[in-house]
């Protein structure tokens, strides 16, 4: 092993987490509960874990969760938990997205911290009203764009930030995945019938599940702005209802043009986000699958591969790295660093301190941006791929 | 070892090659007269290998022609050989763009079949003309769009005729290059300095250098027609007057929709062509800088990873390999497979036999699309990325 | 995301776990805590961290222990959380080397189950003694053989076992570092210190460090016995007590010959522990630093790229596979996976229940063997590389 | 395209060359022939290329030899294009191993140059026989360990002599194939049958056909001499009469270690060579099947990855390099080099001039070294690996 303690430091007060949604049989909920856990920053006390109540109490129950804090629904929860003493701090909201606006207004109005799953909303109006929400409340919205949470794409973020790319002129950005292939949302997969449903998703398929993942990813590392874009969306499966695959031009400003295609229907694409930065000085390449290495190329020298905590890796990486180089960190401890970014954040506003600038997570905004640029995306593929601007 | 005899027969008697361009110092010009050699199918025999007549005499000089076959012109060359006895029987074109249909005429209109560079013309006008002449002559007309010549780009697009990835919904390729992130066009760099030239290279820079060879493997592969495209064209360098980067949306027929990347700025790509197909039952990858490798996912299973001449390759990809698998062929390679595909034509001709229906080889339409491609691509790009139809 | 609920089902009554080692500054110690909480079966009640008292409670301190339950020696942790009502249940042992045996001792005595470090001891009569007194004992023993974790290992393990390789041949192993390349050990690493202090580690150094692991891994994957091996030991660098290179031939049972490569001077490797087997039918290829990938060669087949919970996955690696395919899982999961193994075998115990046979974890007579196959190597270098049973 | 001119100047009086062997279906001599003409330095006159004579006849005529110096022995080659005056100046002898000492005697004492097939005979004694006869025959004798005309391996070897490593310490070098995993040489595979036909090989299967290749790469670029080697061999497969795998240790000078594993029963390896070196400053890794490419790790510096002719290529690699950066050769331009290296050799002969000390190429020495190295393996294995001094 190659060096010292973990620069994830250990602590002993942990916040007391909420969770709605995520009830058995959810993917994402799991995820968060490891997310929430791993660096020891929160406990779950309380949750409202599915709109179904018999599935909340039983979810409650395999979790170990006290069952008088195993609500019926996420409002009794806001509500009770709010006046307890003991109540909880933050929530986590990991429903289906149409849900959202909803939960999260009822814990940000009761000063409860909130972390949500993205995207935002269904819909550019509840983001806009949600925004404004937090805005106004003394609570925190973090909002779990986890990529974000990689170290490599820390490092990445803070050489473009550095300058080692010089002036930024293109991005490349791709989000392919191919489990939505063949119609998974009428051969009884859950995960399927609500990313493919209107009513629960919001106008985006493929471009709001993962396409707001890659425009983010694309913002967070470079620190650009979208100014406009031009879409052509399609639903290659028979009867799909939204966008499973999506094929965008990006114009970000300072001229930096970008593309971005993310799609459900490529076959040999399990969760295939990569992103590509290049500038007058160097590119780079990031590859989620593989996320534990960053290529860089300075212009008219070899190509390199940095890797986590490895030779060359700089600081904003280290500091979201557990373990040496060689011992490959994966997505739940991405995840998990948004969870303790979020902690830093929390433990910050409960101690009456300033935040550590090295802190970074998604918030409201960034959310915005994502079911803006969704939005942005089905308006200009209806308009025959016509730029819309953001 | 681990196979026979090599697919790629030896044959005796040679094909009479004259060459326009590739004097000293030229880099096409060797790789042609390399490919033409590699299977023994032509002799170089004649030459008009510089548009300077010392440079001309000289580099026939150094390559051991006959100075009676060492012309000055190429006009001088196609007149004197078409009255040889044992004149050349086809002659290769390898100057700049601007030059392809002027040369390309002489040879055409005297029966010497024309083995030409790509693009196959500085613009559209010229390039149907010279289609109108290929078409007239009995010669043939051969367009190195060398690529095609790789044995997994065979393979590819065997898999795509025979139905292997179902019915065709996505085509991703890109050619992003480095080596114009500066201005090496004022730095010296003759390479540089025609390619970003109006008046030698046409309309097109990155698009027509090296996109109209995305396009065209897109099409070799796929067997699918462009039928419309919108594009974001940008000259990123300082004072360069061609487009060094492109961002295409790809409309084929049968809805299946593409994107395209071209770029000549892109720090990190020494040659970096790949090209992506998806379809309802799979998807393949192939990259040209790690050539003996073909990625096929059988959609539901795992990924793959075929090799030239290994288990599971196919036999058009078998037809064009020298050796056996884990030894590698490259660029050279391919590229003279284009020869020697043009060898079984013009000598199927010469024999006065029909040709063996496996051999493969761009002709001149492709060159009247790439050319097509290219001004397109201008025409959109100059319309805010309209759609325009090919 | 493709798939549904995590295969690692989240329970609810967390086994109460001391620590012996791990204080501040200490590697291990907090991946094991990391690797404890991961999947929440575990909770840390009480420590010895440190040999240091006032360490040892300064990091009790940070990490929100009970100051009564801060211990300032193992053994007094031993008899007091024994007498405890709500004692300790398990404790983990992160010494270095020459400590497991004695703190081993008094836990195990006591009935506490024993999570402890590799290798088991710095020398092969107390790991004997050892054995004797788990033998012995009605707690369990669990050695973190954490490799063994990874699910494309047990992929890897369950292939060969299902004879989908044939009859085995030859088994290629290497666990090559670099850290060690220059005199850490004088440079103020502690990590390095202790690893090449014969003393503490024993009578090898990258042999133990490493070579265990890889031979570990070699006998979990294939299920065989080794016999005899060959070594050549070197300590490269000047001054250094404990070989920092080791070169092994193996012979295994029923003929199968294998090699071993460990170093901790290898510059290029950050942590490069990698395995080939090779049988009559196929063969496969896994690396650590890339863990969620297996490469299968089926023989006259092309090569597959297996991945962790995607098509093809066998069900011993979707058991301890906790998120979709794609999504990377790392060194921690793994890690926590033998953690989990344990948990259950220690619920199993607690409601004195038959263990579920899937449940797979390194136990004492993994350690021994390891202790076995360092003294052996040691044995054969001295004497020139010849054959030494085992 | 990047680069200008090709570093492989093409010349103008090509040698003339005979052949012994390599008839039709013969897989290496078509190899040979191709090597010869890529970069135009020989012309091949005259054939005995089979020892049976219609077959020798009939491949003469394949291959458009003139019939009167298509021969039925090489014995009568040898003699009459000696007193031919313009008979050939060199021969290439690819027939099976046993054949190359009494053929090259021929041509050497006749002062024609030889360019030989590895192994460099099938003993030893031979191999020393052969090697008195070089030295004193004026003619020159080149060996094609093919292998050492890579650019990448002319780098690796550049960078060990500048001590861009630093002082050398382990040689990790591998050659697996899978092909002979089952019996072919009874299934009808020539190529099988003489490999493992003692009379024909010599007493090395797998160790003469590919470990010699193998260990002569590892001399080639580190410089180094083996001292001794301890070998472990096998023949996996029922019946077969030589090695199939081989497992050796390596001793070189100045306390170099190393291990070399050679395999023909390897499943998922079509021509595995590959070569490590580590160093006190630094570690590479170059693979055969991947041959563009030279990783370098600097020590405590990220990896590198160079290419051919791309940033930091070395003189020594562009040298022998004929295209840019990102347009693969392969392992027929390697072989090429080979050739070509033998062309500047025989030409400096023609031109009584000194010899480019760039000239690179495998000599008769390297052969007997080959060949000692295969003998040692086996009175190694059969010692039960005892050290054997070479």
């Amino acid at each position: 092993m190659t060096i010292e303690a973990s620069s994830q430091s250990e602590q002993t007060s942990r916040i007391r987490l909420g969770m709605v949604g995520g009830g058995s049989g959810a993917f994402i909920g799991a995820v968060h509960r490891i997310a929430a856990r791993l660096d020891d920053r929160f406990e779950l006390v309380a949750g409202a874990l599915s709109s179904t109540p018999e599935k909340a109490v039983q979810s409650g129950r395999e979790l170990g969760l006290d069952p008088s804090r195993t609500y019926e629904s996420y409002k009794d929860m806001a509500i009770r938990e709010a006046r307890l003493k003991d109540g909880i701090e933050a929530v986590s909201i990991v429903t289906p997205n149409h849900v959202h606006y909803e939960a999260a207004k009822e814990f940000l109005k009761r000063g409860i911290h909130v972390i949500c799953d993205k995207p935002l909303t269904s819909n550019l109006a509840d983001a806009k009203k949600l925004k404004k929400l937090a805005d106004e409340s003394d609570a925190l919205f973090i909002l779990t764009h986890n990529y974000t949470g990689y170290p490599m794409v820390r490092q990445a973020r803070e050489m473009v930030a550095n300058g080692e790319l010089g002036t930024l002129r293109i991005v490349q950005v791709e989000y392919p995945q191919d489990w939505l292939t063949e119609a998974a949302e009428t051969a009884g997969s859950k995960q399927a019938e609500w990313r493919t449903d209107p009513a629960r998703s919001g106008a985006g398929g493929s471009t709001g599940d993962i396409g707001t993942h890659a425009y983010n990813l694309a913002c967070f590392i470079t620190g650009l702005t979208l100014q406009s874009l031009a879409a052509d969306l399609d639903s290659f499966v028979d009867g799909r209802r939204l966008d499973d695959n999506a094929h965008v031009l990006l114009r970000f400003n300072d001229g930096v043009k970008g593309m971005l295609w993310c799609s459900q229907v490529a076959p040999g694409h399990e969760n295939g986000l990569k992103i590509r930065v290049y500038g007058t000085k160097g590119g780079i390449e990031w590859v989620q699958a593989d996320p534990n290495y960053l290529w860089y190329t300075p212009f008219g020298e070899p190509k390199r591969l940095m890797t986590r905590n490895g030779a060359g890796s700089h600081a904003s990486a280290a500091r979201v790295s557990r373990i040496p180089s060689g011992h490959p960190e994966g997505y739940l401890e991405a995840f998990a660093t948004i969870y303790t970014e979020a902690a830093h954040a929390i433990d910050a506003k409960r101690r009456g301190v300033a935040l550590d600038p090295a802190v970074t997570f998604p918030t409201v905004d960034d959310g915005v941006k994502g079911v803006a640029f969704v939005e942005a995306c089905v308006a200009s593929s209806k308009k025959n791929g016509a730029w819309v601007t953001l």
